[in-house]
């Protein structure tokens, strides 16, 4: 019998609130028998969905709203669904997060609720990029804009611990990249420079030098590291280019009745297609550096789509995620 | 009789250097009857190539390396192909520039040979953006890595100059946005947001706020603003995105024999689908700000690649592109 797993949900966040949360868990509940969710928000509107007897709910007074600045959430929000949440995990009555409301402010409470990793001064969002032969973790996407280069290392700890920790690798298969524009040294930013200095010097890491944001699929390295601008930047480019190409797939299939026709031959094969970009199945970023696990869900998240952000923080609970970073983390900084 | 158009060709840099230059040469002739050529290089090699009383071989010692520095490029590259096929430009023998070389050389370079058009303190890369609806045009994609408000702002009055004169556009008609990551005025880097005031305050613009890059090709703008970093990566990713898009679908059409039989039955929709992808036929980006049509081909371009960059420039001489800009930053700048 697997040990329960307590996951907390801010059900007031992102676009569809509190349905798309509730909906979401009661999907989540029958896929995982051992996985108890805590809902934090208005309840009375939480209490208009269905129950559940591995559903708690936990009221909270406010939501953080999408403009409202970290300095602010700090300060205003210590009572909104998001903190809540938080809350349950610094109170080690849940053993993950998981919110889809504003990043900014979800980075300011979590470090301040949960504290951070020791040697680490900033968190930062990492994804699973997949590849076209194993996938690359990418981090910072958007917790800390603008990095130093001494936070670029920590990052590059961070996501390098992850992937040894997610794919049981040993630290000589973890390669390191830095994102910049253009392969030679004498390119990009003056912080991604020093960064890369720093990374060349340091004995902690298989450092190959900078990857162009062209080659994100293409499994250069391991870990793919940038401050929260550029990955931001970049993992949303990603995202639209794979929303065009589908709109303009789809246009073409229905151009003519011939080109319909083909279509329907097809389908099997586009569906499959499709499948492999379907933003849902994709959904659930971490926030790491943290003294717990808070997984950020996409605003726009449907029920879909929130499942699978609870299904990455279940996953990263169940394989005892933070225990091996932190472990990990030890070797490295030893090592750097 | 249309008037003959002369363009001058960096044939050494590129990847596939004197090879892709004098190929792509010969094709554009035959598609442009009033098109003259002159390519600068190492005659030596460049005459290998079949000749045509339509290109003119010039000689220079020595080629830009593509991890030179601008300031390196300016001292010691005056007699490289790619300054001298700018030089043509300034020397007025030809009307427009084509180069595949460093990018941060030929931006060095042509501002010393050709100058800043009045009231422009750095050049900026453009390229227009397939969307949904109409194209957008998105600068600067890497010729000026760091920009300050000031030149953000610039940046927007050349890419409506651009986008009035290659449309046919009156100015209420162009809209601009500053890419950025969230949509809140609070987000994002101090110089995007000081930009942002910049643009709000001005009367020239039609300032639409922020645009995040999962919406670049949702036609959100005419004119998509940002710095040469910010813009480098966000092109990039969606190269990167589109090319491994491709691949996957390539993968799934070979999976099993049934999905092969599938696959041959949407070849023409396939096939059709992905012209709409290929680098080859968008390769060409402008080099803004200056007195003067410079145009980037990509590194990497082949042949057909560099044809496009060739009718890129061709078509910019031919619609007087130059002295409209002119035009319409005298009006933007007495807007301002």
């Amino acid at each position: 019998m697997p040990v329960n797993i307590h996951i907390a949900i801010d059900a007031m966040s992102g676009d569809f609130g509190p349905r798309s949360a509730m909906l979401a868990a009661q999907k989540s509940l029958l896929a995982r028998p051992n996985l108890h969710l805590t809902l934090v928000g208005d309840v009375s509107i939480l209490s208009l969905y269905p129950s559940h007897s591995r559903i708690q709910l936990i009221p909270a007074s406010s939501v953080v709203a999408m403009d409202d600045k970290p300095a602010y959430a700090l300060r205003h929000c210590r009572n909104s669904s998001m903190a809540i949440a938080l809350q349950q995990v610094a109170n080690k009555q849940a053993a993950a997060c998981v919110s889809a409301g504003n990043t900014g402010a979800m980075v300011a409470l979590a470090c301040h609720l949960l504290k951070r990793l020791p040697g680490i001064s900033r968190p930062a969002i990492c994804k699973l990029l997949p590849s076209v032969s194993k996938p690359s973790l990418m981090l910072d996407l958007g917790a800390t804009t603008q990095a130093t280069p001494e936070q670029l290392l920590q990052f590059a700890a961070l996501g390098s611990a992850f992937y040894q920790a997610v794919f049981a690798r040993t630290r000589p298969d973890v390669r390191v990249a830095l994102l910049n524009i253009g392969a030679e040294s004498t390119k990009g930013l003056e912080h991604i420079r020093a960064a890369a200095k720093l990374l060349s010097g340091s004995e902690g890491f298989d450092y190959q030098g900078y990857v162009e944001a062209d080659q994100l699929f293409e499994g250069v390295a391991e870990v793919i590291v940038c401050d929260g601008f550029a990955g931001n930047i970049a993992l949303k480019a990603c995202e639209g280019t794979a929303r065009y190409i589908l709109a303009v797939a789809n246009r073409t299939m229905r151009e003519s009745l011939w080109a319909r026709l083909q279509a329907v031959f097809a389908l099997p094969l586009l569906s499959r297609w499709r499948h492999c970009f379907a933003p849902d199945s994709y959904n659930g970023a971490s926030l790491l550096g943290l003294r717990g696990i808070v997984v950020k869900s996409h605003g726009g998240a449907g029920v879909d789509a929130m499942c699978s952000a609870i299904e990455v923080a279940y996953e990263q609970v169940e394989c005892k995620l933070l225990e091996k970073i932190e472990n990990q983390l030890l070797v490295i900084n030893n090592g750097v």
